[in-house]
């Protein structure tokens, strides 16, 4: 069923599909070391929270392959060195820090195990976490599936697809199993301006899947929603407060404003690892600001004057009275959502 | 006082900057026949309603200049054919066909005259209509800039400036008044996807004219307008209705209601040419798609998938309900914006 793989281990490396070079070639990227595959996050041949975890989780796994033939004290030393080089390889990713987090946990509650043994719990561990994710990602899938009707128009934003998890994907994932299931769907999918996911990315995907879909300009959604063409919204998030606030990518609470106003359902899709339950609201969420060439460039082209000015704010946070709901793969959550996800917590 | 000027006519000719190639490159683009301005317009070396509306009766000139040479009923059924070339030129254009519409009772009047004169009547007009189109920037920068606070942040959208005008620009005009006057202002920029005519030239002009700017994706326009950071938006218009419904570029719309969601003013500035005081609402109003490229490539490479889809509408209609006000040559519009606009049909 999975016709894009972000990620697999195959003959003890591991293959990733090359997101630079998307959507114009198609080529792999093979990491055989765990530099490789720091240098595949940095560089960001491979994007996209959980993906990034996955991948992290395959680079001690790779760590642990190379230094195998060395003594137990070295090969522990190789491996903490590795978990601390990954974990640095992008900042803000919480799923990279989980990751890493959790494979540390591992080899120190193992530390007694031979260094072969060791080295074939790590790898099971790294299979684990994709394994976990595809099932969350199918979860969340038929859980927002629900939410489609037979025939409908969907408009996301973003990539939130198999490029951006190791599965199905979020928002895109919920997309894929109501393709899946027969319906008969058509997705806007917005540029998503500055770094174009949408235009690059989630266009790619829909091709390849076979899903009806239209590319926009970010600013041609309003004109839809307002006219009754759009019947539900569906996009991702980096971090969901424990108010229901979601930080996602900048433009999702301009179209969660336009929602609102016409009546459009606003649902944001997302595992329940996004699900920030101690923070009060978003307030708390610090917006990154990224480089102004990702405005006044596309392509290494410039088209923008030298010498202007950039405001380039990645993320927005929508806050929790303009979403209609937040699909997660334990059920779709309902305001109020102190509520939904004190309840959704207690039965984690 | 004029730093740039979209035309000029020099010479026997219609001198353009050409637009296409701004900013990186400040080139003239020269017109030499009529069907020289058509391919101008359609191509976009000059763009903006009134910069567009002038340079099409300048087309008419030179169309006349062109056939001088032939017998008077020859001669006007030239003329004839360059006024329905020119009109076609672009669709949504309102000061085109006022423009040409002009030139055409010149020459039905005036039919009487040896071609020679009627030439010389012509070149008059283009100039007469150049020069007023100045004198009305003018007096909406002095309305508009009533509206701007001694120290205030604007944003604007798409470009509205001298280029896209013959004199200092529509919703720009009244920022170039407010900053020439000595206010303290920021600007922020929207980029304006696809054609990018923020980020390439009202960035430009911005610059030029040492006015503060930041230039911003457009979807970032809905943080700055939530969280408080915008006094006053200013927008342009391609064409107002009869009940205040104003039809501008995509992205106008989506911005209007921001503005209304969070109470700041919005106005359009718009010469009362623009003013289709005749048509019942904004519904009558055929939205131009333009070239799917426009959203899939950027200076000729390509970003997006082949054969992805693309819904590319050049312009949005915003709501009169949405309009604080609409700034003209003879002074502001408030609602209800069919009185006000009855009124001063009355008077003109």
């Amino acid at each position: 069923m999975e016709k894009i793989l972000s990620l697999r281990y195959e003959d003890g490396s591991l293959v990733m599909i090359d997101q630079r070079k998307l959507p114009l070639e198609e080529v792999d990227f093979v990491a055989r070391t765990y530099r490789e595959v720091d240098f595949a996050i940095k560089d960001m041949v491979i994007r996209g929270a959980p993906a990034i975890g996955a991948a992290a989780a395959y680079g001690v796994a790779l760590a642990a392959k190379e230094f195998e033939a060395l003594e137990k004290e070295d090969f522990l030393e190789k491996l903490e060195e590795s978990l601390g080089v990954l974990n640095r390889s992008r900042p803000t990713a919480v799923n990279l820090m989980w990751a890493v987090k959790r494979m540390r946990r591992l080899i120190e509650s193992n530390r007694h195990l031979a260094v072969r043994e060791l080295s074939e719990l790590i790898l099971a561990e790294a299979h684990a976490i994709t394994a976990e994710d595809r099932e969350i990602n199918l979860a969340m899938g038929n859980h927002g599936n629900s939410l489609i009707g037979e025939k409908a128009t969907i408009l996301t934003h973003c990539n939130t697809g198999a490029l951006a998890t190791v599965g199905i994907g979020t928002a895109l994932g919920v997309i894929r199993q109501a393709h899946y299931s027969g319906k008969d769907i058509l997705v806007y999918a917005d540029e998503t301006r500055p770094r174009l996911q949408g235009a690059r990315l989630t266009a790619w995907e829909l091709l390849k899947e076979g899903i009806k879909a239209k590319l926009i300009a970010d600013s041609v959604a309003a004109t839809l929603i307002r006219d009754g063409k759009i019947d539900v919204i569906l996009v991702g998030a980096d971090r969901v407060a424990g108010n229901g606030d979601a930080a996602n990518k900048i433009g999702t609470f301009m179209l969660s404003v336009l929602a609102k106003t016409y009546g459009v359902p606003f649902y944001v899709v997302a595992p329940t690892t996004t699900l920030d339950f101690d923070s009060a609201s978003g307030r708390d969420i610090v917006i990154e600001e990224r480089d102004p060439q990702e405005v006044t460039h596309i392509e290494g082209v410039r088209f923008a004057p030298e010498g202007i000015e950039v405001y380039n704010p990645a993320f927005d946070v929508t806050p929790a009275e303009n979403i209609t709901g937040i699909v997660t793969e334990k059920g779709i959550l309902s305001p109020p959502y102190r509520e939904s996800m004190e309840a959704l917590r207690r039965s984690l």
